[in-house]
């Protein structure tokens, strides 16, 4: 790192400690000898993934969004538990929200949403090889979805009429081409 | 909307009001008519530039972003101030942080960086026909920032190599397909 960069951490101050999420105050020292404060949310991490149905659609759910107030369609996804792997977590968030079981997982990106002020950095999955679990979706009881399976195209078109509008999504939207299941000679 | 899908806000809590993020709790009522509480981190909008310094460059600046406690290569991109609208916010962030200016600016994106728990929306646009500004850079004096204008293979690498891992940089890069700056006609 280019140390006239850096940030030197003087004190943190735990000013809300939330069910997902904590707020913290940091003073820090800045490269001139300064000090300032950074408002920083603390976030578990998260996975998502790009999980397709046959070589041409992929799986969207859709659900409100009280921060955003209003209903999305977004790839599945989800917050880690205490200790979760990425892949694990997104085995379990894919069979809960889905349904499906995907015989291929592969790390496609990591990134931090949000790093100007939030930690929480997600891990996008490309899912080959679904089955339907016998039991189907394994929502929680206070979990409201709604799922399908959409085209490109439809999803262009969802993107375009404001359904989707989610960081994580319009990745993997743009990281979908068409060579993803065929090049690797899958299909 | 989806009605079975939403929910409807009771009260709204404000937790702690700070110089950029606010955060709240939402007691909500679910569709199966039981109550829960959100989480919810209120953000003034931002905006982020694929700046293109001709046709096969693109400016990056570099930053210590104590949330993650890092340096990130990033796009330029910043935080809407009180009544400004994205491209102006755009050409004002292009210049502070970097000293250029767009001859053409183009809405490229809009999206919610992590619709989960923040309110966040970010306007990506593309920025052609740079020129670099007599003045410099015009950075804020507690700003500390590295600018570099990199190939694309060059970010590529930077990607491979961990010093480019945001959502916003990552979904420009995807987004920035060889057409794009020959399909529209211009060099």
């Amino acid at each position: 790192m280019n140390a006239s960069l850096s940030e030197q951490t003087l004190q943190v101050e735990t000013l809300f400690q939330g069910k997902v999420l904590t707020l913290e105050r940091h003073r820090v020292r800045l490269p001139n000898g300064k000090t300032s404060q950074r408002e920083v949310v603390k976030h578990p991490g998260a996975v998502a993934l790009l999980a397709l149905v046959g070589p041409e659609e992929l799986l969207l759910v859709r659900q409100y969004r009280q921060a955003v107030g209003a209903a999305l369609w977004e790839i599945p996804a989800g917050t880690l538990e205490a200790g979760e792997q990425p892949a694990a977590c997104a085995r379990r968030e894919l069979a809960e929200e889905t349904g499906y079981r995907a015989a291929s997982l592969e790390e496609w990106a990591r990134f931090y949403t949000a790093p100007g002020f939030c930690d929480e950095h997600m891990t996008l999955f490309l899912a080959r090889g679904l089955t339907q679990d016998e039991t189907g979706a394994q929502k929680d009881e206070d979990e409201f979805l709604e799922l399908g399976a959409f085209s490109r195209s439809e999803v262009e078109g969802m993107v375009a009429g404001g359904e989707v509008r989610d960081a994580k999504t319009l990745l993997a939207l743009a990281l979908w081409r068409p060579h993803t299941t065929t090049a690797r000679g899958e299909r």
